[in-house]
């Protein structure tokens, strides 16, 4: 097994997210489940962004988001996402190049456009999205190319890819690719949500065992164990994945790696600004952690600190120094 | 003369500004103009893009910022603008759409792309501009309704919109057709390199009469005048404009109205993040207090709290609800 070129190579959808603040009665007259994700068409879309106040655009995508973090923590990063030909498309590609990763999928022409995500932020930082996946849901399985995915230590994917079935099928290939070259698969469930609608691909991936490290949040712990019990969950869980993180917002977050269960608590915020981005930072630092071959604890710390810097602007893309943000708070 | 259904009616750029904190050195290696406006073309815009961090896409244009402070303090508002048919001009459209102004110029079919103004914000806060004037350039002078001119009591004009021919030849129409039906014209110097490019164009504007209300900074008031003593500077511009209002960053602004000199001290702003803005919040500010018909003390102190609002975060439309702090600070 040669040495590899990337510490991880992420696959994800290329998103612009498109925020802005709004109060909570917004969110019910608009019939939107708060706190998650749901996918809308064209025509909703529209519908939703004629309700939206004023927005800012940042480039987002859960697993380009925790590449973002892994970047900015001095690992070196590839992303395979699609974008569409146009100018979000040009956006998206210059943020993550401007962060230092690798991203060479080629644009698609359109239509359909680059995808966006709406993102309804409440008085609490509460993120609600909705995401038009436009472009992304059209990612190839030619895109992948499996010389690149075999350089990559780490192989990082995500939940809410599995929702269209090109990049599906395109994930499948990548998991074979990498664990013929002895890499290592990274998995985020991302959303309750998309586990009722895949929880069954998820299960068989995982007793599979083609699933290295395992990340949830404790929603979708219980939705994919179907224990609302968050220790029966892990318990459940945990023999079958060698790596597996658990984060509860405020309440930190659990790894059991390798049968040993270890815990964090949470970084205090002063003021949660939006808490877009919460679990793909936590992803991020764990993951940096992790490809340093740090302690589990460190790990989740790593992933706490970062978590906590995300929270407290908007948007899902660091904004301060991680790297100093850990050294300052945990040495 | 009939009662004016707009408070305000402004023609400007329609930019989409995209933003970017940087350090010092990135500026000199650029070779920007530090603090102020360039216009870049294509090319020159690639280049700065490049060189340029992630970033985040949000609606700019200096009379649609003002317009967006307007109608946040409650003021009918319109705006005239030229975007592209992209996914920018509909970012625009829809950010000044969501504050409630009345926009419909037609969007045009490109190329050029809707204008970008790629803004680099150093650690102090301040901010250096280049714009890319693509599509906004066009606005030709048939989109002037003069109709909708002579419905609004004051008419708001940018002087960096004097830049491009063809918004030039539609400002000296909508100057024409706004004093034709008895409303007042205010204007903004906007740029010390704008000035040094048309100044011959403002001052005859100013001497001719055609200026009700007068907004500069003090270098623009410098270059205007030719002269670098700020008082001096007052004292040859004064006499030729009903309202002189001048803004000097951290000491405050000083306006001349009818002869009578009023001062006041800027807001304290505990962390500068980003001036973008700050000149056109405080214009909004003081013209809501204008339309208001309150004291020119009252209009100089309400766009203080307006432009320290501004500089408190990224991006150059309020954030904090205006009305309400302009309450709790002047009561």
């Amino acid at each position: 097994m040669s040495q590899p070129r990337y510490d991880v190579l992420a696959i994800g959808n290329a998103i612009v997210d498109v925020m802005s603040p709004c109060e909570d009665e917004l969110i019910e007259e608009l019939g939107l489940a708060r706190g998650g994700m749901m996918l809308v068409d064209t025509e909703r879309a529209h519908e939703l962004y004629d309700a939206m106040g004023p927005a800012r655009e940042i480039s987002g995508g859960s697993a380009a988001n925790t590449l973002a973090g892994l970047s900015a923590l001095g690992l070196q990063c590839a992303f395979i996402g699609q974008v569409a030909d146009d100018q979000l498309g040009e956006v998206f590609a210059h943020d993550i190049h401007a962060v230092g990763i690798d991203f060479d999928t080629p644009a698609r022409p359109g239509p359909p456009s680059t995808a966006r995500c709406l993102i309804f932020v409440t008085p609490d930082g509460q993120r609600t999205m909705n995401t038009y996946l436009g472009a992304s849901q059209f990612l190839p399985a030619q895109a992948l190319d499996e010389q690149l995915i075999a350089s990559a230590a780490v192989l990082y994917l995500e939940g809410y890819l599995w929702d269209p079935e090109e990049p599906r099928a395109a994930m499948r290939k990548a998991i074979a690719a990498a664990r013929a070259a002895g890499r290592k698969v990274a998995f985020t469930l991302s959303d309750a949500f998309v586990i009722e609608r895949h929880g069954d691909d998820f299960r068989a991936l995982i007793e599979a065992g083609q699933i290295d490290i395992l990340f949830a949040n404790k929603v979708e712990l219980a939705a994919l164990t179907g224990k609302p019990d968050f220790d029966a969950g892990l318990a459940a869980l945990a023999p079958k994945v060698p790596v597996l993180v658990v984060t509860r917002s405020e309440d930190g977050a659990v790894a059991i790696a390798h049968g040993e269960r270890h815990e964090v608590a949470a970084e205090t915020v002063s003021h949660v600004v939006d808490t877009t981005g919460a679990g793909d930072l936590f992803a991020a630092g764990f993951l940096a952690g992790y490809a340093r071959k740090a302690s589990i604890h460190r790990c989740l710390a790593m992933g706490a600190v970062a978590a906590a810097e995300i929270i407290s602007h908007y948007g899902a893309r660091p904004e301060a120094d991680l790297k100093a943000l850990i050294a300052e708070k945990l040495g």
